[in-house]
């Protein structure tokens, strides 16, 4: 019997070893809503591999389950309703929009106002709120000395908040992020030079290719922004930065930790810009091959005949658009040839035409890749544009709120989307959008060109990634991808001590030789003048 | 036989059917010398893989032989001896800075001085010679007709000159660059941000980590770079580049055509910095596992025991070391326990141990890859570095010229390599730098973690270079990788026109107030003089 508990003992130890030789410990700290569902995938790859991973989740946390099969979790309990922060005024920011006289610029720029300002109310909210989450969690000396002593190899995180970042340097362990944004908007920004005459700030919706005046506008939004964004940093990061990390740190430097930045992005979709050695784009990582339908839609959808369908869906932040803009839609749908399939919640609009499906759920992957599938009608979430463009159909856009104008103006300047201004839409403007993606024919081939592009790299953007976050793992971290210009101030970085000083030294010397030619030129002017006299 | 004649015809269409659809057409255009052989990788592979490859060569080639089994040629009658301008001073700069006083600053400036004049004019007249060359080739029309007429899918080039590059616009064809240096020195100079404040420009063996002198120098040595790159370039080129390509047209933009640039590097080896999305890191393509040595050599190399072998050789543009400095060499070697592989020419040194074995060439990367070889004695030419970083042998490094100084200072901030200079170099200094390499561990163990990361990539550098090549080729061109910021003048792209406009406006808005207030309180100021009066 003592044999037996010992052989057993061994095994035990034996499948340790097994599972530390192949896997490693992974410490997630994501980003609570829509963000989850990303962060979720790479998870779940990093499973398969044999990876132990752990999730810090919120006790309120709608997305993030307490259990999983794929994850154990450690919560923090914050009952503040984390995620809820972004949701609440979205009705509301469109209602200004739609009120807006389109035509007028003064009532678009007062109507854009109001809405900023509740943005960034929104923020602030959001980043209170996350503070007082790291600030619980630092707090929790049990919780904090359980995630050291669990020795994990890697913290994984969404910089979307600093919490991952904090941790990852608390821990003295290595980091990668998993990004688009961070604080500083869309992440290349605190990362990689980023040119203001080609390269447009976060939601300006410009291109890379700009007149003067976009110039302007990018230039001025941009500081604009930098602006608004210490005004929410300040007050929410800098007492727990000084907290726990003492008075010289900036915020923005734990973001600069990361070994690795998985960006959620790549060059077939964002313009070509400055990148950095420890940027990799797994753009599209989540997209994959369709199922096939149900019955009652694979039939739905072959009733389309040569037509084919219409997708529309607005994602899960709006529940319900206003009637008036519904009408508007269907009245448009009602005039094609195509089917529509259209995820909608709210009243039945009145002149909904026969070729229309209305559904409260729709698998978008599966329809996405359906050989039927002429246009997608979006908001432009990044996840459904990415799919857009992995299935190679092209795109109406109605964009509503953060990053969808942006999302959709990229696509547009590749030509394989048209966009609608929600507050200039009607049946003539939106049926013609549609007719344009429908039968002109460029915007099919430009998608199809991007997916055939998105298609043709080394390495699949999902195996990348779990590469790289191994290759942190392996190394235990890559220092030697990360550049010294993260720790250097704006002043040093540009140069702008060495010019002052080397003009000064031009200018003392030009000074100098001048002083000294006067002084020649009095001697000689005076014995002249003493010669005279 | 009409059958069987039709049928052959029928074999040979479908054949060239396959051969098409398998593989494509490459137009090379290699710089001649040492360039070439990594370019002959690249076709050696490139022919592998089922492509037409054809060279562009000159009449006078050494090294670029008309007929291959990789590749046809096509050959430029160019009498002028293209190679030769580099080899030719060599010596004489190596007597120069022997014969400075290595402790006085002044003397050192002095060979320097000397030195740098010497490269300028060897630069200038290899640059009038490539330009000639250039002109043979468009002015040949017959020539120019038949590569027209060849419809290949790409030029595959070095941009050292910019023969390939003009080529490649000219026929109207995607480019992809093989590169390390274009002629604005350092290739990132010219395609990627470069912050002078990180990173060191060419030739001055700083790293990324500069003390305020040090910037100093590294701006005052690039602001200098690009002015004598200008007196190289605007005489040999501009008027080619007016004759073939209009009066508007800058030379650098040709490179900056390029749809993928391979870069002979990577941040194993370069210092972290910004890169761009069109450039692939292919450093080390060229290494290989090593091959068995002959038996004579293994016997030698097993000779040495446990104490191992030092391998030395100073590449192939020294024929050979002045007599004194080989003496001191040899003295130093003659101490060691180990076993020397000398590659050698000239006379025998007088003072040569019974541990040194003379040879007059060595299989390198045999050597290298031997278990018994402790330390890698090199003048840092590209290749040998990238090869003692795939083998992970430690470094002592005696540069001589070009890129070697830059290629081992990066060596040695990575821990990897000491370094002589060998002005100063005696038997004392150069053993004392060989004991360090050979029994401080910390040199072995920093260039070995170097090998590991080296070798753990997604895909194999070379693998990676047809990759991407091939890329090119199947979508024609890559325009979505190349950023906006080459078609924009330095003003523009530093935003400076957008600055200049709005401190403008915001002066002009501030004369505007201070006027009127000034204007206002006139007039008040006046009705109370008159009221007093």
């Amino acid at each position: 019997m003592k044999m037996s508990n010992l052989s057993w003992f061994a095994i035990i130890l034996l499948l340790n070893q097994l599972s530390s030789a192949s896997g490693g410990k992974i410490l997630v700290f994501p980003l609570d809503g829509s963000h989850w569902v990303n962060m979720k995938v790479l998870i779940e790859e990093l499973h398969a591999k044999g990876h132990q991973v752990t999730v810090v989740r919120t006790s309120d946390s709608w997305y993030i389950s307490e259990t999983s099969p794929v994850y154990t979790s450690v919560t923090i309990p914050y009952p503040g309703g984390f995620e809820d922060h972004f949701d609440v005024s979205l009705p509301q920011q469109l209602e200004i929009r739609l009120q807006s006289n389109p035509q007028s610029f003064w009532s678009r720029f007062w109507a854009q106002h109001q809405i900023d300002n509740m943005v960034i109310d929104q923020f602030f909210n959001f980043h209170k709120a996350a503070s007082e989450l790291i600030i619980q969690m630092f707090e929790d000396k049990n919780l904090m000395q359980s995630l050291h002593a669990a020795k994990y190899d890697v913290v994984l995180t969404d910089p979307g908040i600093g919490g991952g970042a904090m941790l990852a340097r608390w821990l003295q362990i290595p980091l990668v992020n998993n990004v688009r944004w961070t604080i500083q908007g869309e992440a290349h920004f605190l990362l990689a030079p980023s040119p203001l005459a080609y390269i447009p700030f976060t939601a300006t919706e410009l291109t890379d290719k700009m007149t003067f005046l976009q110039r302007v506008k990018n230039f001025l939004s941009y500081n604009a922004g930098m602006y608004t964004l210490s005004m929410i940093t300040e007050p929410n990061y800098k007492p727990i930065v000084k907290r726990y990390f003492g008075p010289d740190v900036d915020y923005s430097t734990f973001f600069l930790d990361a070994d690795i930045w998985l960006m959620r992005n790549d060059f077939i979709f964002e313009f070509p810009r400055p990148t950095m050695p420890n940027i990799v784009y797994m753009g599209g990582f989540q997209c994959k091959p369709p199922k096939s339908l149900s019955d009652d839609l694979e039939k739905f959808v072959q009733s389309s005949g040569d037509h084919g369908v219409v997708i529309m869906t607005l994602g899960t932040l709006v529940g319900k658009l206003p009637q008036v803009v519904s009408e508007e839609i269907a009245a448009a749908f009602a005039q094609l040839p195509q089917k529509v399939i259209w995820r909608y919640m709210g009243q039945r609009p009145s002149n909904l035409g026969n070729n229309t499906l209305l559904v409260s759920w729709l698998p978008q992957n599966d329809l996405l890749g359906h050989p039927k599938t002429r246009v997608f009608v979006t908001h432009g979430g990044t996840n459904g544009v990415q799919e857009a463009i992995y299935h190679g159909v092209p795109v109406v856009g109605l964009p509503l709120f953060f990053d969808q104008p942006d999302n959709l103006s990229r696509v547009r300047a590749k030509g394989a989307a048209v966009i609608v201004d929600i507050a200039m839409l009607n049946r003539h403007i939106f049926a013609e959008a549609l007719m344009a993606v429908l039968y002109n024919s460029t915007y099919r081939e430009k998608m199809q060109m991007l997916s055939r592009l998105h298609r043709d790299q080394p390495m699949k953007p999902l195996d990348q990634a779990v590469f790289w976050i191994e290759y942190v793992m392996r190394h235990k971290g890559a220092p030697h991808l990360r550049s010294q210009s993260y720790k250097m101030s704006w002043f040093v970085y540009n140069s702008l001590d060495v010019i002052a000083v080397l003009l000064t030294a031009v200018l003392l010397a030009t000074f100098i030789c001048v002083s000294v030619l006067r002084f020649l030129w009095r001697i000689i002017f005076r014995r002249e003048k003493v010669k005279h006299e």
